[in-house]
């Protein structure tokens, strides 16, 4: 007797003909013999209605009352699923985060789980009965509802996983897995059959949407393996259809590269003519960490006066006007010229097997110049290279570089 | 330093610009020193887009489950109720059942307020908070979420304000109080300053929908005085602009009648030629009283034959098809003629004052016969006359009876 947990966002349950497919994948799991704990997000398009009205009354509301309001919507989902169960004539009841409970710290609207009472849903789950949470909330000590943030579902069933000690974690969504790349650009993209924790991380927070960040980083303390999958497929014959994350031990054969992704929301910076003087990075991006803006990518050149310096970073697309603003208020960049330019992509190659495999790198770099493409920032770790372009170049340079590192299916 | 619940119905909150216009009702309250406790529905509409997709999913839906996702309507606008007084510079929190809590009976869907936990409200009331509860809803002694049925936040608001030792109770709604009769029939109906507990069960009862029958027996229980008013008028220079329901003794002058109702959810049964023996009557009645459907007027007059007589009583249409098919399936009445009409209407004239008046039934029969209007039925309590008529006839007979007692404004 396994557990499993099995996570539907917000489209795989848009509608009551949608929830009942979903319950369709829960009683084939059932019928397996697994004790199955479903955590369900609320129905695609109410979240936004719910913070639609939140935003109508109050602009800057009390995130106390927000988080009242906005867990409403997977209130419903879960009973609605639980309702789909039992027509299916499989026990089955809804849990609220307080029922549980689930308890969060108070940091409302981005709460994190501090712990899970599993005392409760042990006990129905071991009589046989399928226990459906709503995501993407808990309650605080003091009986206060909170919220996880958007895609706090993900969170909640990796974090029910642990609790309950399952097996697996099944994330059903409306892709069917994780991809080598973005399909839309190369439609020869190929589907991961597994990846590794650390390898999703990076494809999460850069652009592969598909799994919620803090989510992957969970699963991966918790060592709890999350598998990636359609609601809207049913594949015969696979024990696994989708993608399954888990730990590198966990997966035989490495590829050098796995996937390659970009991310559009970015913007550079570039500071012109810099005093080449000792603190003078601390001066730039103090302002910065202050205004809670992230840099990524940083690189520094010395001008040819040998007096000044030319410093370029990159931060989100969303930020720009915000570090823009910190930076021109800033006394010892009076002189400095200042420029942003939000024309530009991150891209980058992602592989867990780059640690034991030279040359990852410099295919990267050869790859685009072949093409003719200027790299404008460089930055790496562990298990990427990423590297800063304009954005006119994203297609040419996604396609070819899914090329170079033979990525496509065969 | 005096208490107040205000309860405002779905109408009065539908959407975002009328909770803001119903926060303004609040906010006034509180300029005037109260300490206030607001009752909230869930937004017009919303219930029963929650209800259709239980039913969708599953007609025959289990109740917890039901209850959980029906009572999240009341909860989204318990939320944005205290978004909108925080807006306002009114300290304000909601309430969900639960956190309250308020405890219930298990009977989901219908369930019963069997205790209200005053000590966590009574403080933050003390601390000049404005409490904003999620109405229609509680929890059992077993953490699952219950509903008291359609119209409950009636019932929840009486309940509070008894619970917290309140001094009125506001009924917020989209009419401006109690009327002598339908405005929609006789445009000279008057709007009642105050009206018996007694009274106004009476007229909920009989068809006037203002209040929920439950309600009103709680407040006339506990002896919570209960006004009825309109959210969407400003009333200026009237400390009780609606109507107050109250105790008997609190209005100084009766008026003999007070109100005509009418009702058309009625269905006419007659059992022509049934055996003039003992214990017949428990015969026809047990069967329905088995299948829980109330029987309302009854008569029985002796057939000219001497040996068996026939029988007429009235149940409500929503009843009429089982209490004919329970009555098809008497053996007792193989030989009998089972009719039944629809199309007839239970007219009552209400008051208290009858009590000490003589001829208030008369005056009804003459009214009627005067235009030539038949009755079938009479039925009589303490304050109210009812009659049952051809359905033709309800316009004809509440006009003219509006008008024999004298009930038109001045």
């Amino acid at each position: 007797m396994t557990r499993l947990v099995l996570k539907f966002g917000g489209t795989s349950v848009a509608d009551p003909d949608r929830i009942e497919k979903a319950a369709d994948k829960v009683a084939a799991e059932v019928a397996r013999g697994h004790q199955v704990a479903v955590v369900v997000s609320a129905m695609a398009g109410v979240t936004n209605q719910l913070i639609d009205y939140c935003r109508k009354i109050s602009p800057l509301h009390d995130a106390r009352e927000y988080d009242a309001v906005v867990a409403s919507g997977e209130n419903i989902t879960s009973g609605l699923m639980a309702l789909a169960l039992q027509k299916r004539g499989i026990a089955a009841r809804s849990w609220q985060g307080w029922q549980v409970p689930i308890t969060c710290t108070d940091m409302h609207g981005k709460a994190r789980i501090l712990d899970i009472d599993r005392t409760l849903m042990d006990e129905r789950l071991n009589s046989g009965e399928v226990a459906v949470l709503a995501g993407f909330q808990g309650v605080t000590s003091r009986n206060r509802i909170t919220t996880l943030g958007r895609g706090g579902s993900d969170t909640t069933a990796v974090a029910l996983a642990a609790a309950l000690g399952a097996e697996r974690c099944d994330i059903y969504t409306d892709v069917n897995g994780v991809y080598t790349t973005d399909p839309r650009i190369v439609p020869q993209a190929r589907k991961l059959d597994k990846i590794s924790y650390e390898e999703m991380l990076e494809m999460a927070s850069l652009g592969a949407k598909v799994l919620q960040t803090r989510s992957v980083e969970m699963a991966m303390k918790q060592n709890v393996p999350v598998q990636v999958l359609s609601s809207f497929e049913d594949p015969i014959g696979s024990d696994f259809p989708g993608t399954l994350v888990t730990r590198e031990d966990d997966i035989v054969e490495h590829q050098v590269v796995n996937g390659i992704t970009y991310t559009k929301d970015e913007a550079k910076i570039t500071l012109i003519g810099v005093p080449d003087i000792p603190g003078m990075a601390a001066k730039i991006f103090g302002p910065l960490a202050d205004a809670a803006i992230n840099v990524d990518m940083i690189v520094q050149n010395i001008a040819e006066d040998g007096k000044s310096t030319d410093v370029t970073f990159t931060v989100t697309g969303t930020d720009l006007q915000r570090a823009m603003e910190a930076l021109n208020k800033c006394e010892e960049l009076k002189n400095t010229d200042i420029r942003s330019d939000e024309s530009v992509v991150k891209v980058s190659v992602v592989g867990i097997g780059m640690r034991s495999h030279a040359g990852v790198a410099q295919t990267m770099f050869k790859t685009l110049a072949d093409k003719g493409i200027n790299i404008q920032v460089i930055s790496t770790s562990e298990i990427k290279v990423s590297v800063l372009l304009a954005a006119e170049y994203t297609e040419l340079a996604v396609r070819s570089l899914h090329a170079a590192y033979g990525l496509e299916s065969k």
